[in-house]
């Protein structure tokens, strides 16, 4: 089977590139501390992963390989998340989980496939996704009478089951959410960002009336944008979509629009106010309080896989991944060091109850007691994986009563704090106190290199100049969606959104010079 | 499109039965709280589901509708499942997802579509699967050149995967579970026992010994019993399956079997050692400590959303579900009563402060003040839903600073305590007492159910009759695959399981006299 994801070849799945630059187990045992710096790093570093600089789209997959995040399946433009992807994708979840039930909502599953006929219900549904389906033809070695449709997203199906169920204002609300794995045959396939197949939270509410819907719609968006600031780093940029981007059945698309470290965009997170089109075309109605029937109204909203792409796009650098300390599957990774064999039980047992006094602290820690890999390799190891901080104890700190901590956000010495007590209570504090100031500082990080990548712009030239430098262009807009589309076929940017934070004052369309109610944001985009 | 799971016509999804008997809104504002058991009832109990001895199959759905468990998808066999049923699920989930991390296993995710030439790899895999397969043929608009398998199992992939990524001994034990949906066309569907698609959880492990994976696999089956006992209060039987009615691949499975209440069995859990057929036929190989190149070891296992079922049929009665408290989404409802407006603000405080206590304890409580329903509806309703335990607060209580506690499990007068004290404490003790009581009791019931419903059986002829009258057969039993098929075409019972229970002393074969190493379970089975 073709596959249109190649990984160069440097970094063939078949070979990968760490485990072939690994000593032999019998030179690696004992592990030996090296006296300097550049001797623990050897010849290690070199050629791990592209440089960033360099390609931008090498690193990332590189990244991803290296990082063991995940790997290509068999079936072009699959994905297959690996434990530590993976593990990303947990911490998304657990946290949106909770948020999910604080707001209302209930988990529940419904059937991935779908009747094609019901894709076809909803005009405006079934011309954005009817190029992107999968669809199953043959079942129990018969060919089907009905084609299913692999499920794209559950609108549909949704709200042909919403109509058994909801007869009356009191069975509103309705508010579920469905994690679930979701397929859409796209042609250009990036690991996380675009797959055939991905995972993903889709949400989906009906209310009695439009402003209901609204503010759900609004209420779900904000989850995203503090899920995004708080525990990501990402210095999101809410709004809505324009007419041209908005999802296909909706009345409303709310987004978060974050720049990654290439400076296009990513679509994180969207929030839809589907107004009654779906239940128009499902015939989901209710019997109100004066006993007339109306059609519900409804919101769907999601966030998918593509977020662990956002945050290794927001975050990494050419050592690898960086993960702020909130979603970090390991927080702190522990190395011991020893040269002679008598040292080592000493710095296991230092090793040991440090790790006890940080997990009984609520600290996600992972000792690497390894002896078939050096300290070298290990620093490069849970650097390339991101892990926000690293705990190195040696026999000079089991001495010292001490170990060393040392920053991923912050290469060489500068990030490295020599001499931190191993007394409980001030231990704790300081890697707690550090976790925080890895999290608020890659986040200042974030908004520092957004806010100087963000042009405001008062004519077309401008946005060209821009875009051009590959930078956002924000700027008063009312003009036609015939104005969006010439603006995308001429620089490849769309209106990412019109954000929530508007500026003061009056504004006059670059464009057209006609008066404008809001700014817009263009951007080229993943 | 057709379906052949059709509701009864009382239980028609688009009337629900409940909902009917719904009084209005105005005659339940201010609920009553009624003089009389009697009264409380009124004529709500009748018609609610098919009673269980009158008709299992009947009671069985019945109970899934009234419950809101599941619903009918729009195709021939799906499922949707509700968020009752879901959070049984989750209950099932929360349990089984620590326990495999414990045990050293880490989530991932693989893909759900499968090339065709992968199912055919492994002889005996594809004879089992195929007939069951969902294939999809068209994908963006286009014929595709290779069909896809939807995942019925993912032995395949995971082999296909796991080749790339095991090059040495240093590389195992590598171990992994997903969680995740699966789809098989089958043919007589029911809901949660068998779907098209349904939800599992499916470990894969690969090892360097034969013995390593043996370990595995046993562990996982007693991983699986442990919960049935502990958490689903299923008095599983662990055993091992005979060779007919082994996994598509393996080379032993394990099973842990069920009685329903019907006295069927049902197969609730399975692990398998695959030995180094998969490691074979997709050539993954590790490279030893001396240098030589074989092929890993392996074991797959998996639990899936069936066992929702499980529990349905092993605790239910005529007035609905009856949750085990430990996996009971909701442990205690309270619902309060009151006559007079006045008394409402003193009940519902009580209320309020009683629902606090109980959380602060970690039990999930949950308060039903809706005053569109009456107190008499609440407790069908909740008792339907198979709430452990139930707490009435009215006027009289408050004055009195107590609660009426009823247990699920124990009908009428017998169920129900008067006078239960209000301080944290002693209410917190007395709940927290109450719903070990229960869950042990369940457990109890079902053991006794199950043990009178066992025959040991010494000839063919004793098989027969056991098995007409419904009940499990247990023999020696070391006759020829023919002789087992032949008792299933005459008896529709199979060999569930060799327990690993045997009883001590010499055995001689029931079917043919020859001596025999183990005894067999026979039994029909969903």
């Amino acid at each position: 089977m073709a596959s249109l994801l190649r990984l160069p070849s440097l970094l063939s799945p078949s070979k990968p590139l760490l485990r072939r630059r690994l000593p032999a187990a019998s030179s690696a045992v004992g592990a030996a501390a090296p006296a300097t710096a550049a001797e623990t790093r050897g010849g290690d570093r070199e050629g791990q992963v592209t440089p960033r600089s360099v390609d931008f789209n090498a690193w990332y997959t590189d990244v991803i390989a290296a990082a063991e995040l995940a790997d290509y399946g068999p079936v072009r433009g699959t994905m297959v998340i690996r434990p530590y992807g993976y593990a990303i994708w947990e911490a998304i979840q657990d946290y949106l989980n909770v948020k999910f039930k604080e707001t209302g909502h209930s988990n529940m599953y419904f059937p991935q496939f779908i009747p094609y006929s019901f894709i076809e219900k909803e005009a405006s549904h079934v011309e954005g996704f009817s190029p992107e389906l999968a669809l199953v033809t043959i079942g129990g070695g018969k060919e089907l009478e009905e084609k299913l449709v692999v499920r794209p997203t559950s609108e549909t199906i949704v709200n042909h089951m919403f109509t058994k169920w909801i007869q009356s204002y009191r069975d509103l609300p309705l508010m579920i959410n469905q994690w679930a794995n979701v397929t859409r045959w796209e042609m250009r396939t990036k690991p996380f960002i675009r797959t055939l197949e991905f995972l993903w939270q889709e949400g989906h509410t009906a209310h009695a009336t439009l402003e209901e819907a609204e503010k759900e719609a609004m209420q779900m968006i904000d989850v995203y944008t503090k899920f995004a600031y708080e525990h990501a780093a990402i210095p999101v940029i809410p709004g809505r979509k324009s007419r041209v981007e908005t999802f296909a059945g909706a009345n409303r698309t709310y987004t978060i629009e974050a720049m990654m470290g290439d400076k296009k965009a990513l679509q994180a997170g969207t929030s839809h106010n589907l107004g009654q089109n779906f239940s128009r075309a499902f015939g989901t109605q209710f019997m109100d309080e004066n006993g007339q029937t109306e059609h519900v109204w409804q919101t769907s909203w999601a966030i998918s896989t593509r977020f662990v792409g956002g945050i290794i796009m927001t975050h990494g650098d050419d050592a690898g991944l960086m993960l702020p300390p909130r979603i970090a599957p390991i927080q702190v990774i522990i190395v011991p060091i020893w040269k002679k064999g008598d040292e080592k039980a000493a710095v296991l047992e230092a090793v040991d109850s440090v790790q006890k006094i940080l997990k009984e602290a609520g600290i996600r820690v992972k000792v690497d007691d390894s002896e078939l890999r050096t300290p070298g390799w290990k620093f490069n190891h849970y650097e390339m994986k991101g892990v926000p901080v690293r705990i190195e104890i040696g026999p000079r700190d089991v001495t010292n009563k001490s170990v060393v901590v040392s920053r991923r956000d912050v290469p060489g010495k500068q990030g490295k704090e020599f001499g931190v007590s191993m007394e409980p209570s001030i231990l704790v504090n300081h890697i707690k106190g550090r976790l925080e100031d890895i999290q608020a500082s890659l986040l200042q990080k974030a908004i520092t290199f957004r806010d100087s990548n963000i042009v405001d712009v008062s004519s077309y030239g401008e946005l060209k100049e821009a875009i051009a430098e590959g930078k956002w262009a924000r700027g008063p807009w009312s003009a036609s969606d015939a104005d969006e589309l010439k603006v995308k076929e001429e620089t490849s940017a769309t209106i990412r959104c019109y954000p929530f934070e508007q500026p003061e004052g009056i504004k006059k369309c670059f464009m057209t010079g006609n008066p404008a109610e809001e700014v817009a944001i263009f951007a080229k985009s993943y």
